[in-house]
């Protein structure tokens, strides 16, 4: 109720701040029987983590998660899981000008407005560390979709660069620092990323998720759609201001003959859709098609030119923000992305298994 | 669980079907001791009611609402509050189509996969009938909300046609039947959608609402973001694809100092933003400024040109959708959009009090 | 949130007040393809129904509940299921007397106190009006418990006159105006009602409960135990003051040797258990053995002896309760104690199935 | 929603098994600017921590709390906190009999029928030690509370044994190892007790807890009465068999005269009650009254008889219970209950804020 927890049956709740001892999430709602170890985990984490190239932020966290709970030789129990990340580098620092200060474009603000304190260090609650919980809760929301459903993400645009969409090959996305689908405008990236990060300013960018194989049948009508929870689900990823659904904001340009996917009984007698205007939901509904979602991440406010803001004691003042940081926090919102969608999915799976007693 | 509920603090249940006897919501979570009568509420829905214009459904609804509880000599009393609209013109039809096709780009067929079985009868729960119970609900969220807070939504495109931002005018909104901003685009949608209907064919709409003098603080951080619960809240409505909050996804294509709103001690020594490419929103909780969303309304599949389909027993079928339908279902969405703010805010608003104990 | 709902997956909300112009129900969360119709719920309204027998109270209700949504063609939908009784005999009163004054032993002092405001005519929502609701709610469970889970109910105390054990006999229970097992005790209490009732007095009584071929299994550890969501499912109930399960407050009598039930492999190959002191649930978790829980009911505070009060300007008052009342409210709370019983089972059922994934 | 969560704006999640690394909760909903830091927890640890005495377990575990999350400064951020204890005295022992045989009257059958796989060590999941975690969260709930409620709880029946109503004093409570108010219950306890462990069997108990100053008001009707969360609070501690509030299941035996609790206006204007049957709470709401609720404890299953039982290959076996136990498990669930009635009281405290916003 006051936010941390996500999912109805199956439901995580994250905690930690970037600069406590330790960030973590208990997990509910676990099948049992699934087989589960740390390295099931360790490897989605290890794609979001920081410090892995010269385009994302070089704070250096190992992020080595421990399971504390819900596991008993080597399996699931139904308990629940208990999940912990020990923060390691949080360097020291010299707090006393942010402390007071409000950072631009960041939660610094409203964080104070409405709690009337705030942890200040390094983003507190509001950091994008928190995302690690994310990802590791949906290592477990895999385990329960099981291997058919294919869940892949991609960055398709830095600022207003966009990838080629007949270019796009999921097999590139492994083979540069941008998870990108397109090798040619992995390479420019590579340029306008070096040359931003030396003027010390930050790109938006698009994120692509995909999920292949969903069976038919997941999402709640009316208000727990599938598409109406994968977008609480990506806009609640820190810096999303965008999220849509197959055509997205392009069906609003479309005519309904264009918009509508026709249907046609495939060779083994089963319906196929023609196209995938809707990205896979109808009425709020799994067809059956690739679930695709979009969203939109902003350019971090955390950028070196001063720019004019306030504090907390009614000065007007300037803010430069030093330390690392990421040129475009769009990157690793890629795995997060994959593993929100996950999660919902999953969510989902058990919500459909329970009312509807198949799948 | 099953869905058809909407909030936390402030939750509604809608229950009903396009041609079933009535449909309607139980709105819990009502306040005590505020004043509360049925034209409060038809109020808003006249806004709504189909048959108003040539450009929305000729179905004839008087939509006249019913409070059957909580409220006692003109003021809530904490008790649920039971609103009923009966259905009274659900026009006798031969359903023998119908039944056993799925309509391209509607959700007979995930209905189908879903549940087994299905209310084929003008859409069944599936019908955008279910948010006349949404403007309903909305009403009673103005109610908690108070006067001060002001929600306003408009048409701001259909199809490719966009409204001149500079000529933006809420003023206008009321003078023309797609709810414009700008009377230009006005003039120039009456031909368009004229156009359209008698071609039989359809088209989407971007729609805009936005909220002021909403309180800082509003919004639960980590996963009940204000911005996570309003993506939430449209992209729950029916037929819309995509949902952006401030900058949206042109966030993407900005640098970081252009994005970032700085800030400034305003005359009244109160801190004031510059500029709003955030939509009043900063990691996920209100800032005092103006809270802005966009969605995409997609164009209705219910079109005269007949489109390839299959049946229920695996049949290849033609489909042609026959009878009263909205040439752009993105008109009606507006005041719908507006009610899911309310709600959003609402709700909200006795989130933060329970915790904050302020406001 | 509000308090107007029970359940998680099956989730049914009440609404409507006393004497307001109708009681229902949104009951959501329904499986889809169960035979429903009217009759099946008019069943157990019929058997709680007032004004049956001298020893009830003497409003006349015909309790008629009628079905607006979530079935079609005699089958749940997997829509939510809305029930609606009309309030019929709201017999016309003045309560010039009543509407400023607090009766002992009522919720009209902490209404007022919750709410700054009460709507006094007949109890308003807190009157036992709403659990026909419940009982409404409870028929829809039972489709989903299925034929095999027996769920059965009795009076097994008045005042201080306890049933013999030895003596009970479920088929007594239809046989007389109480619920009761124990035909003897049947004909003392009407003796003891009789002259209750002359006195202008009542009695409180208890309740058994018990349901048989339960499933093993159902219930979640550690806080949503099955014994602890029956315990609030009765304690719910109006005047409900205790509840307990198996052996219930006499297990703290017992030593460990009486209270462990042992077991034994049966002729069948199957465990079984030679005694029932856990009341069908250990860890929280059913065991497979009847689910048996008692509950206390309080005698009514509607009595003819004048009682000492305040007003709600601060006078002491004398308060004599006129009207139409029960000797014993507790016998029209043992359909209400089945149907909540077989709400709480079908909810775990339910939960279950998403989960384990089985039964 | 699967079961390891309590309250709903105050919310918990508990995580840990018996003999796992750690046992912990997550404590969400915990409003900003409390003082917080962990001796404020330890405190009530303390109070239930095992191996105090020679009536209870011996295991040695110092339950060292650790905060991990939440609080900055000495004070909550609005943040969810994260609670840690590690298990310490995990004795390695050889599992080889009980890991395939189910104890009688223990959660084994049940776990295993309902999960397919369960932790046996220590009892997993289903152990006692999870009450350590609803202790801590109770710490915080206190601080919600603030001082001037007062919450105590004490042992008031073991065995057949019951303390002497008149001789009851709250100041007795911290001089004896079992809580227990009553000198001289006291005193032939500690014979009883040592009696009962020499013989290798266990006692039940019953306890009562009372809360004072607690403002008239909280409590959601219809389903989230404050005793109705109150029974199902209590109903969910380890070995609790019934629960009961006020005059409990004595009010079946009352006549209404006696019941209903007479009101005067006090000699400071304010309304007073002049009995309490109704242990502090009217239609589920509280009254200002002490809110009173007593629970049995039954005779923990872990004695040194031998018991029959079955194994999981479906075998006829005799059990005898080794190791550390106690001889009543109902003295430790004193400071368990104490601290659920402080986890519930918060709960409302905030939920009322919500919606009267008042308190």
């Amino acid at each position: 109720m006051a936010g941390n927890s996500f999912g109805e049956l199956f439901r995580f709740t994250t905690w930690g701040e970037s600069h406590g001892p330790a960030i973590g999430c208990v997990v509910d709602g676990v099948p049992p029987r699934l087989p589960l170890a740390e390295p099931d985990i360790q490897h989605w984490l290890d794609r979001r983590r920081p410090g892995q190239s010269k385009f994302t932020t070089q704070r250096r966290e190992p992020d080595q998660v421990r399971i504390l709970s819900g596991v008993f030789e080597g399996l699931t129990t139904g308990a629940p899981v208990s999940l912990m990340i020990e923060n390691v580098d949080q360097r020291s620092k010299d707090y006393g000008a942010i402390k007071d200060q409000f950072r631009p474009g960041h939660a610094d603000f409203t964080y104070q407005a409405k709690y009337g304190i705030r942890d200040y260090r390094g983003g507190g609650r509001a950091s994008a560390r928190e995302t690690a919980c994310r990802v590791a809760a949906g290592a477990i929301a895999r385990k329960i979709l099981g291997d058919s459903v294919v869940i892949r993400g991609a960055l398709i645009q830095i600022g207003t660069d966009r990838i080629d969409p007949d270019a796009s090959d999921w097999n590139e996305v492994d083979k540069n620092p941008f998870w990108c689908p397109d090798g040619k405008a992995a390479a420019r990236w590579e340029d306008l990323l070096m040359e931003t990060r030396k003027r010390g300013s930050s790109l938006g960018a698009v994120i692509e998720v995909a999920a292949s194989d969903v069976p038919a049948g997941l999402g709640e009508p009316v208000y727990d759609k599938l598409d109406a929870d994968l977008a609480k689900a990506m806009m609640s990823i820190n810096a999303v201001k965008g999220v849509e659904i197959g055509a997205g904001f392009r069906a609003a340009e479309l005519s309904g003959e264009e918009n509508a996917d026709e249907m046609r009984i495939g060779n083994d007698g089963n319906p196929i859709f023609l196209s995938n205007q809707a990205g896979g939901i109808l009425g709020g509904i799994s067809s059956g098609q690739d679930v695709v979602v979009r969203f939109a991440v902003k350019p971090t406010s955390s950028i070196l030119t001063p720019r004019r803001s306030v504090d907390r004691f009614g000065n007007d003042v300037e803010v430069v923000t030093k330390g690392r940081h990421d040129p475009c926090v769009g990157i690793r919102a890629v795995p997060v992305g994959e593993a929100m969608m996950a999660i919902v999915l999953a969510d989902h799976l058990l919500r459909h298994r329970a009312l509807a007693g198949t799948i």
